[in-house]
């Protein structure tokens, strides 16, 4: 069984909220910063990740927040991913790598397996299929998955991925297309080999939600429309704009995709502290991770609400 | 001072060779395995480091193959980064990244400054400029580069890369150009703002050397001349397929790139052993390193000779 199968059931039964752990120090009450940084971190983590695993389909670990505190940061991923393994929760380590074939292998074996091993991983597909593909051999070994970037939430996505293709009838499928559509029609091809058990390949797209103007919205809705077999993660919501209706025009019969927040989520505590009028000072953990928990369940009700 | 000025000056001085440290335990004579993989690895690249500290421009370092082995691994990545700081040399940490602004900001501190730190790192652009800009502002803050890829020396490049984009004259500044085309205008004029003293930006762009039929060979000199502000990362040389006389179809007036060699300098301790009909389980640290510094000066030479 794909893990991609496991997170459609997990998107069924409990709804479309991933929850990123994108837990930058500066997110922590103060008071609870009594350790290092890397250890605050972690405590933090697990507080978060107990609030909220009955609401989340999975998690998002985006490493950057890690790397940046060094080797003492990383223990702390490592540490994070084995404590959301033992709740049985799902995990996407979102890594966006992208390199050559045998690096790529590498780069699959640290994560898929020993101290980082994460279900899924996110890819970014510039250098193309092969620096993919080595990855989709885990789907077959260990059920593992992967996201591939296609059309992301960013300003910048307009410089490349959604320049225009040239059309060269009979010679290049991709005529009249834009680069993104390139990556997800040759994503698709992929995901049909790679099949799993609710019709949906063991690997899928990257595709951001955000504040889309008419065009936007039918292009998103569209991009939905063309790839039946790739299940989504999608960035933008909350923090970077996206609202359930953006969100929901990525999803499919109610499932097919799953809706990541951080700092919606994670820094919740601060706006509920500012509404109660309680001293920020005095929040600790206990206090951001019921905030959490309450945000967690707003986002899966807007977007079960927004879905229907 | 761009560390790009520093490594313009380091070709000047020694050549073209950028030793690639992407350092497999599989690479190591098995008489020094008497320690963990990554000490063993870090223990064999020192070796490979002292042995030529004065032939290479720079040391590129593939986080990969140290991300495989774990916490561990990364602790000699770390160690690896630290011995060639000491020893003044000039390290491109081969990491890949791409990520939206707030997150590209992070993995920046995290591979500037600290346990990571490196003088330049590669970088992908499937996201746009915005994520590459949260690194640019660390060239004047301290010299740091990068180098984008633009053109990849695996086969995979054709699936995206190398697709045509359709021209709307007056609309798009991209007509008639390919993909890669695109993201070398983008880099060249945001290198423009950033130009150091030898006329280059303080990053530049990975450029793929490997077999060119006469079409890419012509190609690639395209490349060359329409990026003049570029300075060139160079992969795919030796054990990835790419001759001297490839190689220097991307140089420029006899600078303006380095060219990376990892396996064929590493590895080269074992083709040394079979010539001379060495027993291999009698090879030591010291016999692969003497023959990784005759593997670099002929590899320089080799560059040198094309690049008249």
């Amino acid at each position: 069984m794909y893990n991609m199968d496991k997170l459609y059931e997990a998107v069924s039964e409990r709804g479309h909220v991933c929850v990123g752990l994108d837990t930058a120090a500066e997110y922590i009450p103060e008071k609870e910063f009594r350790c290092s940084p890397a250890e605050a971190v972690l405590a933090y983590n697990k507080a978060i990740i107990d609030a909220t695993a009955d609401i989340a389909a999975c998690y998002k670990v985006q490493i950057a927040y890690y790397e940046e505190m060094g080797l003492a940061g990383l223990q702390t991923y490592a540490a994070t991913l084995k404590y959301l393994g033992a709740k049985g929760a799902l995990v996407i380590a979102d890594i966006k790598r992208g390199d050559i074939a045998d690096t790529a292998g590498r780069y699959a074996r640290a994560h898929f397996e020993g101290d980082f091993e994460a279900d899924f991983v996110t890819l970014s597909p510039y250098l193309g299929m092969d620096s993919i593909e080595p990855w989709l051999q885990w789907a077959d070994k260990k059920g593992k998955g992967a996201f591939v970037l296609l059309r992301t939430s960013n300003k910048g996505r307009r410089d490349f991925q959604e320049l225009e293709l040239k059309g060269k009838p009979g010679e290049n499928a991709a005529a009249g297309k834009k680069l993104c559509d390139a990556v997800g029609d040759k994503l698709s091809q992929a995901a049909a080999a790679h099949l799993g058990g609710h019709g949906y390949g063991a690997f899928g797209a990257v595709v951001g939600a955000d504040p889309q103007s008419p065009q936007e919205r039918e292009e998103a809705a569209a991009i939905r429309a063309a790839l039946p077999n790739l299940f989504f993660l999608i960035p933008g919501y909350g923090a970077q704009g996206g609202a359930a209706s953006d969100a929901a025009l990525l999803l499919r019969e109610g499932n097919g995709g799953v809706v990541n927040a951080s700092r919606s989520i994670l820094k919740a505590w601060q706006n509920r502290a500012a509404a109660a009028g309680v001293d920020p000072g005095s929040a600790d953990n206990a206090f951001a991770a019921s905030a959490a928990r309450q945000a967690a369940i707003e986002m899966r009700d807007a977007i079960l609400r927004a879905a229907r």
